[in-house]
């Protein structure tokens, strides 16, 4: 057994297992002078150092950790990323910066189906190699939990190699890693014009593989406009929760077209993306308590507005943050960052921020109740950060106010 | 003597000692495999590698630095910090954050004067270990030069403790640190309602005692409403140009009161900030050849609207970047955050973001000769990036792309 302490700690954590919405979403508990105890790797207890080190009656420790007053919070929970890929798109995106349009990009052979293309051709060490950088960086950074998405493969075989990847990053790496099948990121080429094809094979051969594998926890499809249409999209839920996945929907990203509704309507644990969710959308997933899993950082990458946050705050939707860290629309795995940018930008308060990013982002990944709060029985997963409140990750643009990561009570960073 | 070859480079740097301005701005020299000779941290040669491989005749070098082909830049030069102070205002941010009222935020002790308490009640080696950590930190992500500005002492004794500390800064790290004398950064609580007389005392008093310690470079002034009027300014501006003082102007950063034309007609190397500069302030730069500082991080970190950038390039001004680091309105001491910023949100291209935030900036702190560019004679300064062309200080977004940074030759991270 490991013991270890935790004290003169300004902590600031959500609690409860279940995402918070509307008022609760910046309810967070603090305290000035906390403390923390940890016992193989869980926390024993948590509350004012005082208290606890009045029930310790002499109680050795292996460690004792001083924050110096510092803040601490729990761990970022990433909760959509497509980490998981071969080459980055830098050539593309300076394409993209000097105006050229997306149609002359996918001629030139950008776009998601060139991430096929180099996924599809690299070894499963190469792509381990690249998602392992990755994912070690956005630890350095203060993520303790990632959800990874499969969706560069589009074919049965390489689907399953990203899905295995994902699963070996999560073995060799501190990190807990929430695998998402995403074989409905794309149309491949191969089935051009015949999207009703590609989801007979998503339904009858990736599913069932998926299934049999035990490989993925989540299913996610990308319902747009030219890409999965609202029965589409129903229709490859609909088996994925047969066979025991959760849901998740990329939902009104580009266009409005009922995906966050869609998303409620079928007990989707997360709508994501959501730029161009309407009215009728928010409140459904209000109405459901399905989280909207936002990605400020895309919205950032690609110069468009906002998501409305605070809209979606108001009307009692669960919000959480992600980095959406993928090599053509948003490469970054930087959650202070994206907390930075949903502070300035989408204007949550930092308590808001906090939730979004712990809480709600574990819920949305199906670790509620494992990490995502500094309360007893949860993992250890915490950071402490370089400043007095969780205010600094936006106060300090642009510089990742994480001095230390630990996971499972075990100093990473 | 040392030498040393650095080779397999994508060299990309903007050429000459003076600024560049409008479609110069964005001329960037690109070697796609370039090489780099340095003596006693001097660039010798560059050039194309086969190029400069074959008039080596067997020369042998101290080290070679092969670069695998990733792109290597001139090392960033700040030229706008007041990254000299004593302690951060994290409580400030928060209840700006929530809406508090500047007025009421002073009232609570906040604003700049907090930063003069501060700063006077602060020992000299405090002051230094502040200021050390963040130079420390901003040249570990590529900045090799940078300008601090004096300006929370606003007594002749505390300016020149801040000036002292400074130097110190420079003679104590690798970095180049350009002074600036910045008394007139905000009128004192002694003076209140007395600015003539504060700015007697700026006149008579400080900046004698400047000149006579030479221990600034240039002399700034806060032309705005309410601060320093434009004849006071240019009193202040006229007595340290009469001491050998370069001038720059933070001009029409909340009002457009003329700070740009007065820092055009007085010869200033630079007006800074601009968030509000008019089209006739514009047309006064670009007519006068006044580089134009832009402070991005600012204007995120106070949710404003960002400088004209674009209208001032196409106008003709040379533009120039920098982070503004100080504990108010922009915490950050970090350049890829500011070149990501002037990118992504300001609409430069890389290549003028690139020209902005090495020559120009250099140019503005009166360094043009000395650094900002890949040339023979110039201090071996240069960056080596983590991407194959400057485009990855904007695409990996909110992470610094800076794999190695290089000062007079020396690998200093
Ligand atoms: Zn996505
Ligand atoms: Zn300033």
């Amino acid at each position: 057994m490991i013991a270890k302490l935790v004290r003169n700690a300004g902590i600031y954590t959500p609690e409860g297992a279940s995402p918070s919405a509307g008022k609760d979403q910046g309810a967070v508990r603090f305290l000035p002078r906390g403390a923390m105890v940890i016992r193989d790797g869980l926390i024993e207890a948590v509350g004012p150092e005082e208290k606890i080190l009045s029930s310790l009656s002499g109680r050795e420790f292996d460690e004792e950790i001083d924050c110096g007053g510092r803040c601490v919070i729990p761990g970022f929970v990433d909760p959509h990323t497509h980490m998981c890929f071969a080459r980055r798109r830098e050539e593309e995106f300076s394409l993209r910066l000097a105006g050229t349009p997306y149609l002359e990009i996918l001629r030139k052979g950008g776009g998601i189906l060139s991430s096929v293309r180099s996924v599809r051709e690299a070894t499963d060490g190469d792509l381990f190699e690249n998602t392992l950088v990755l994912a070690l960086s956005a630890l350095s950074m203060g993520t303790t939990t990632v959800e990874m998405k499969s969706g560069y493969g589009l074919d049965t075989e390489t689907e399953l190699r990203m899905l295995s990847v994902i699963r070996r990053v999560g073995r060799e790496t501190p990190l807990d890693v929430v695998p998402t099948f995403m074989g409905a990121h794309a149309v491949p080429e191969l089935y051009r014009g015949n999207g009703d094809g590609y989801v007979d094979l998503i339904v009858e051969e990736m599913l069932p593989a998926v299934e049999e594998q035990g490989i993925a926890r989540f299913c996610d499809v990308f319902c747009e406009e030219g890409v999965f249409s609202v029965s589409q999209t129903e229709r490859i839920l609909a088996e994925a929760s047969r066979r025991g996945l959760g849901l998740k929907v990329h939902a009104d990203e580009v266009h409005d077209t009922g995906g966050a509704a869609l998303a409620a309507r079928m007990g989707a644990v997360s709508a994501e993306h959501l730029l161009a969710a309407g009215d009728e959308g928010i409140s459904a997933l209000a109405k459901s308590g399905t989280t909207a899993i936002l990605l400020p950082a895309t919205a950032y990458s690609l110069r468009k507005p906002y998501a409305r946050a605070r809209d979606m705050i108001e009307r009692g939707v669960p919000v959480a943050l992600a980095t959406d860290c993928n090599p053509g629309s948003s490469f970054t795995e930087s959650m202070p960052f994206v907390f930075g940018l949903a502070v300035m930008a989408m204007g949550l308060t930092p308590e808001e921020a906090l939730t979004a990013a712990t809480k709600n982002s574990a819920c949305a990944v199906g670790m509620g109740a494992v990490c995502g709060t500094l309360e007893p029985g949860k993992q250890a997963d915490f950071l402490l950060l370089d400043g007095e409140t969780p205010a600094i990750l936006a106060y300090h643009a642009g510089v990742p106010a994480v001095e230390g990561v630990y996971k499972k009570g075990e100093q990473v960073r």
